[in-house]
């Protein structure tokens, strides 16, 4: 392991799993943590999870760091089917920040709240020197409470289940990179950041047929298929034709050379479903306001090996990401 | 309310207070925020608390981040009377921070969670560019479940009701404060930090007779008296005579003008207990390692002020910490 932590161990990669793995997990030494799940599964069906958010600009097109910050733990919250309910908000502030941007902030947070029908009943302040943080960072933890008969896990994909995303692929890495590098682009590119508490509800009816939910937030989808491949000792195959993307997102990522499935989405989703269900589930998703681009995307096998079926008709491995893309990305 | 953030909007006394009503409880605008409890009370029976950790130096005398981060939420978590089981932990790191670093905080974390008795389930990593946090903050959330029979709320003080305090009073606020400033002192100072969880526990066989529990941290005890005062509708009066205060640090405050009532403390806890069950509390307290130097310190009135009996015999006005004190004292 490095002697000092580098920005990709941070990444939502290789280099952060390691650290993880080897910092963390170690020392905390429990099956929850050992688990790697978007939330820990508590007396048998409260879910609770945390995220720290650090993103910069602190507003970007489609969204600010307080609706992210109920978004995505909204969304951690509801990943092993669950509906989320309660939040905790924290808040560690830059002596002068101004008033008006943190009411701006904490605007946001209340109507994403408000839109995902849950109640942040916990918060803390700090305020640090100037210099000693950079504007603000938020923390936001949720507790959820599983749906009936939800059987939600990482670890839950079995060779013939298929795989599905929610919507399009790469908007919320590539409007908080094109905000940070002040790039324009023809059509201007806006963060997917939405709470899918509702999406996830309607989705859950399908009860066990859904084997995992995974937000594939820093890392993107890439990280999120290794992980599940991971957990649960499977492979993956996904057909590039199929893949959800807007024009402006690829055609930015070809100028860039980066790989879209390596660019965090903060209002999607991974779904992998039984074979006979995967129809019904693309049906729920795409009568979802944050589903309408669903599709289905690729499927598991038991070749533990996480492949794309290119448009030029060849197979490759997917790349999964170290973590060296921008950091701060939410 | 000032245009901009000041560092005594973080401070834990009227700054702060008035910052959290006017810009966060106004727009969370629930009943969970605006009862201003050490934890939320969910689902009749479950607390959930959070606290980010942003101390400085990260390694003082009787500590270090990692201890402070898991104490204080296993306090917040289990000041409404209940027993903390599930945390989780958040970091925020600088980029270039020492690894060895990280893993000597996580193993405190690791040691005072085993010592509380809880596990850290969930928790998040990011990675920000060096200059934009100083070193480490953490966020710790926490879970408990309410023992049987308590009613443990920061609104219970009744007039003739019986002011407690586990032990000796500013040990951590001093501790930061000269590790900050390196000052010497004849007798070290040492943080008090250190889970309560089972001294709580201990108290909580006295059931509904325990009124309130408040660990007084930042703000110190006299920020608990002024809220249980606000929240209960009750006056308090102290008596000075009775206040356990070690010498080391009631000469440092003299010396350099603190009132020591506002020095914060991360390992005690201020009781309102009915006054029938003051005597069955204190024993109760001072069998336990972490009460030892438990005193009965005041009782409540109907003043609606919170008075101090000086050692000279008269009586004056607790002075209200406005958050003036240093900075990043947990
Ligand atoms: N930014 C915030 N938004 C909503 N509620 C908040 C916020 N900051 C604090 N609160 C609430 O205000 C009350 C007091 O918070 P405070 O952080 O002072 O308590 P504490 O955690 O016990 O003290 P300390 O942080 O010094 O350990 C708690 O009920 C807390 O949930
Ligand atoms: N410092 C840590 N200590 C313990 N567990 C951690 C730590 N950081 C992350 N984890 C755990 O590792 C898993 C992956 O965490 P990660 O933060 O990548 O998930 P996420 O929150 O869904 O993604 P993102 O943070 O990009 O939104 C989770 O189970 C999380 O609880
Ligand atoms: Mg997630
Ligand atoms: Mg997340
Ligand atoms: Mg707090
Ligand atoms: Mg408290
Ligand atoms: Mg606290
Ligand atoms: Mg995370």
């Amino acid at each position: 392991l490095m002697e000092r932590v580098l920005l990709s161990h941070g990444g939502g990669g290789t280099m952060m799993e390691k650290l993880i793995e080897e910092v963390f997990a170690d020392a905390f030494d429990n099956e929850y943590i050992r688990a790697m799940e978007d939330a820990a599964l508590l007396f048998g069906n409260i879910t609770l999870t945390t995220d720290s958010f650090t993103v910069k600009p602190l507003f970007f097109p489609g969204g600010d760091i307080g609706k992210l910050a109920v978004c995505g733990t909204v969304n951690d919250a509801s990943m092993r089917g669950a509906k989320p309910l309660f939040l905790t908000a924290a808040f560690i502030i830059e002596e002068g920040f101004p008033v008006e941007d943190l009411k701006k902030i904490v605007k946001s947070m209340a109507e994403a709240a408000k839109e995902a029908g849950v109640k942040i009943v916990a918060g803390d302040t700090k305020v640090v020197e100037k210099g000693s943080v950079d504007r603000i960072f938020i923390n936001t933890s949720g507790i959820g409470v599983l749906y009936e008969g939800a059987n939600v896990s990482i670890k839950n994909a079995k060779p013939g289940d298929i795989v599905l995303i929610s919507g399009t692929i790469g908007d919320h890495g590539m409007a908080v990179m094109s905000a940070r590098e002040e790039l324009q682009f023809d059509t201007p590119i806006f963060s997917d950041v939405a709470p899918l508490n509702g999406l996830i509800e309607k989705l859950m009816t399908l009860g066990e047929a859904i084997k995992v939910l995974r937000d594939p937030t820093r890392g993107g989808v890439a990280e999120v298929l290794y992980e599940i491949s991971k957990m649960s000792g499977v492979g993956i195959k996904i057909y590039e034709e199929k893949l959800p993307v807007k024009e402006s997102v690829k055609s930015a990522c070809e100028f860039m050379g980066i790989d879209f499935l390596h660019l965090a989405n903060e209002g999607k989703v991974v779904v992998v479903v039984e074979r006979d269900y995967a129809e019904k589930a693309l049906e729920i998703m795409k009568s979802h306001e944050y589903g309408k681009d669903a599709e289905i995307i690729g499927e598991v096998n038991d070749s533990k090996l996480v492949t794309i079926n290119t448009i030029y008709g060849t197979s490759r491995i997917v790349d999964r990401p170290i973590g060296e893309l921008l950091p701060r990305i939410c």
